[in-house]
């Protein structure tokens, strides 16, 4: 595959592929501080709820770094701040959660010093980062398992190398499938309005040589309807326990009209995008983003000044209408509210 | 209300608000050949399906006076030429060739002298202009009638007063509730690839003060699993005689939906948009437009070059999946396949 690498944390910074400026500029955005890094996951700067994780872990060891105390305690507390800041900056990925709980399990434990502690808190990032990388894989060769003899997908947002480390969640079937010859094209929804799927899942399949075509958010029913599309892969940012999943505002949509027409439903994450502390979709904060998002694209104002506009950025797609979750540990069928407890 | 003149006959010339440059620029297109009527539609400069039947009897007139000959037989083979090529422009809105029908069917009688038939040309170009101004009025008392006490609609692209002549066929009840001092709120999809929803519908209700709230064409889902929409409306281009209709793609996706949570789907159209002459929707020509409306929004490109696209300008919406056809003839309910053959 094409390289492209979303992350690296190198010299105790964190170096993200700047995705607001892609596709047409590769540039990167440096996080020297807590703040840059609350700031890259708010501004999605860095995106995708693996990703967001990834970045949150590396984000509290740069806080780690910069505190100057000895004093264990202290210590702890700064820390809990910080995780509660960062926590903040996104509210509907339960990756970031995931990410920061870890790093505060390590701070909680017993140390003899902080800097035992810190080198500690290196690890746990550096874990959670390639634990991702590993994860994606194994989410791919599962996926395959279930498309069998399927030829073209349907994937919303960007749930690719791009919202991860390598390889994808949704996408890491349709890379494993060019690795092993199988045809296996992609419909991108566009994805709007950030247009995550236009800009972003369609410019790291076509550079790695993977059949896409771009749609818009409205033709899913009459390309389903004409046979076009045979499995819709998705990735997601929290699964309830009943298997009630929250995704890129449009996810939902598309899972309604699969169910129509009997196209199956997959959902691709790591385990650790599993909240078993919920009990469905009900109790997901869904995050509302600025109206601004919706009223212009890429900078041209396409809505008349004065006029109101709602942006929620998720939606609950719900556990009826998902034919399995697969996960690196293994796929989930329904019932999720058993079958998400044993994985 | 707020005077909007899409379409004016004036001195032998149509005058059209140019939709392209809408809602930023009010700039009028003038057309005084039947090549310029022919671009005005197919370019989109007026578009809906009423507005282009009005613009394509209007065209044939025009062609009519340009004419140099005194001899029917040479006319009346002038004027099918002229159907024939304007009907070519847009495929999928059965008005068009409705008004061209019409036109034709006048050079069709018996005439003394071409300057009578000039005569009753320009008499049927302003009849199906009149008509379509009396006929909203009445789809949206009989949409009324329809919505009792329903105090949110969604729509899609714009059947509005600049689809029409006045009131707009989808428009028409929101309007009208307006002008009777009811409290009626509209969601305006705003309908990728070319914005319709957000650019003219938001414009034009906005501009009468009918409340009204843009959302992307992903948000369909959640908007009505959260109970914030009471029914649809949406106008059409073409309707079988079984019922399916075809309009603005996207609006199957609605459909499919709305049926999901038993939100009444209404389709407001003029009878002229109902063609008994096809059995069902898999005989409408879907229309596809040119990559780089999806490719680039108002000038800017999202999509990295050399990444497909596809861009069907409709889809066709199940029977099934409609609760009521309105009319300015009367309401039509299910079984279509009897009851539009009676409206």
């Amino acid at each position: 595959m094409d390289k492209i690498t979303p992350i690296e944390f190198n010299d105790n910074k964190l170096i993200l592929i700047d995705q607001r400026k892609l596709f047409e500029n590769e540039e990167y955005f440096v996080c020297d501080s807590i703040e840059s890094v609350y700031f890259a996951i708010k501004d999605m700067v860095v995106r995708g709820a693996p990703a967001i994780g990834v970045a949150a872990g590396y984000g509290m060891y740069i806080k780690a770094l910069s505190l100057d105390t000895e004093d264990i305690y202290a210590f702890r507390s700064k820390m809990q701040e910080a995780a509660d800041y960062l926590e903040s900056s996104r509210p509907t990925a339960v990756n970031l959660t995931y990410a920061t709980r870890r790093m505060m399990a390590v701070i909680n434990n017993e140390w003899n010093n902080v800097a035992e502690l810190i080198s500690a808190l290196n690890k746990e990032a550096v874990a959670i980062h390639n634990e991702d990388v590993q994860a994606n894989k194994v989410i791919g060769e599962n996926m395959l398992s279930l498309l069998k003899n399927a030829k073209s997908v349907l994937t919303v947002c960007n749930a690719g190398i791009l919202a991860t480390t390598a390889y994808g969640t949704a996408t890491a079937a349709m890379y494993l499938a060019k690795e092993q010859g199988k045809q296996l094209s992609v419909f991108a929804c566009e994805t709007r309005p950030r247009l995550q799927g236009a800009r972003l899942t369609s410019y790291e399949l076509n550079k790695n040589g993977v059949d896409v075509t771009v749609i818009t958010d409205g033709m899913v029913a009459h390309v389903m309807s004409k046979k076009m599309v045979d499995a819709v892969i998705t990735g997601c940012d929290r699964v309830a326990s009943n298997g009630d999943t929250a995704n890129k505002i449009g996810t939902k949509n598309i899972s309604i009209i699969a169910k129509r027409f009997k196209i199956p439903m997959y959902i691709a994450c790591p385990t650790s995008t599993i909240d078993l502390g919920i009990k469905d979709g009900s109790e997901i904060i869904i995050e509302e983003r600025d109206a601004s998002e919706v009223t212009h694209i890429r900078g041209v104002q396409v809505i008349p000044s004065g006029v109101k506009v709602f942006n929620p950025s998720f939606d609950v797609t719900d556990h009826d209408d998902i034919t399995a979750i697969v996960t690196e540990k293994g796929i989930a069928f329904p019932p999720y509210d058993v079958t998400l407890k044993v994985l």
